[in-house]
């Protein structure tokens, strides 16, 4: 499609930023990216998204789209001519929206792990938080991809997590390679594609990232 | 489409329940009911929603859907036979995913108004719930429904909550009809419908249940 002005607004560790690079790469769209200053957000933020005033946000013709999974869907029903990310079928969409939707559990319990938690609170998010990457491998089994054979919407809402997961792992004390092994293959595959590789953000530097959030934030307590 | 076996694992005071039943109910489909016991789930819960053991499950012709979001999509994509409820056009579905999606923050804060906080907690809950109804209602604006014309998507997501607002009244010490008196005029012009008049509970009983439910999660404590 030409003459279309897409703009998205991200801050670029954001995991639901992330999202909507990697889907926007895998459609092969251009657009242009502003990225946000979280701690001082931009006018445009708060103007395309009053409700919630976070990344990302996606205006597409001057229209804002916001919640990463709305907007990933959104592209994917727009731009039609690249291979879609959803499946066709009702019940695998239905699965797919519903695994997608399971970080509404992994990143709160994620968040806790990073955040500077000590003692019994970080081993509580410690557990819970492997056990639901655990989950996840489940669900993976022995396929490629979430949805099978192709890289798909499940991938696009879950690859983004793995450039913090240096970052969990540091603060946790655990090792994701023994803990799921086979989702660290799922990883590494993801990371084959440039949608993916070219997104996301070193994991060291995410690390950092953390070190300095968790020390202002100290400050500001 | 006949030969179908639906059958709905669901709780009566469940808002999430609820969104099936009127999504069900718009199709005109025929299932079976199932009453959970939420303090003794069934082996059947259990069984076909392992990751959160929570209603409402679609089960159709043997394969389960959870998450109450995900069902009413399946639900629309599976019975084409009846009018849609999410709109076509892809920016008002993206549109539709985020005003149902504030339900994420619409429950917790009812929650805390319903479940005998007092003081401050309580003061900070209210105010919260009242300033997301009245985003609501800002969002509604003069339209009948929140899509247009018709009842749709986002009425379906939103309606069950109002079998819970003489609680939250009655708790929070505050009067809807007062607060946001257009998004009470279109509680009333949902209830118009059988599809959600036949599946909404009693106000009052949805409140001595509440009662109930503080009484038991004390004794918990």
């Amino acid at each position: 499609m030409e003459d279309e002005e897409v703009v998205l607004l991200s801050w670029w560790a954001s995991v639901f930023s992330l999202r909507v690079k990697i889907a926007l790469a895998e459609k092969g769209i251009d657009y242009n990216k502003k990225e946000e200053d979280l701690f001082n957000k931009s006018p445009i933020l708060v103007k395309y998204n009053p409700v919630h005033k976070k990344v990302p946000v996606l205006i597409h013709n001057g229209k804002p789209i916001c919640e990463s999974l709305a907007i990933v869907e959104y592209i994917d029903e727009v731009w039609t001519s690249s291979p879609s990310l959803l499946p066709q079928d009702p019940y695998q969409r239905a699965n797919a929206r519903f695994w997608a939707g399971l970080t509404d559990k992994i990143y709160p319990c994620a968040r806790r792990v990073r955040s500077g938690e000590v003692g019994e609170e970080l081993e509580a998010a410690k557990v819970e938080l492997v056990g639901l990457l655990k989950l996840l491998e489940g669900e993976l089994g022995e396929k490629p991809f979430f949805g099978g054979e192709s890289f798909g919407y499940i991938d696009v809402a879950l690859v983004p997590f793995s450039c913090w997961f240096h970052t969990y792992e540091t603060r946790g004390g655990f090792v994701l390679d023994e803990e799921c092994p086979r989702l660290m293959d799922w990883v590494r595959r993801c990371m084959e594609r440039d949608s993916v590789s070219k997104a996301l953000p070193d994991p060291c530097k995410v690390f950092e990232l953390n070190r300095e959030l968790i020390k202002k934030l100290a400050v500001q307590q």
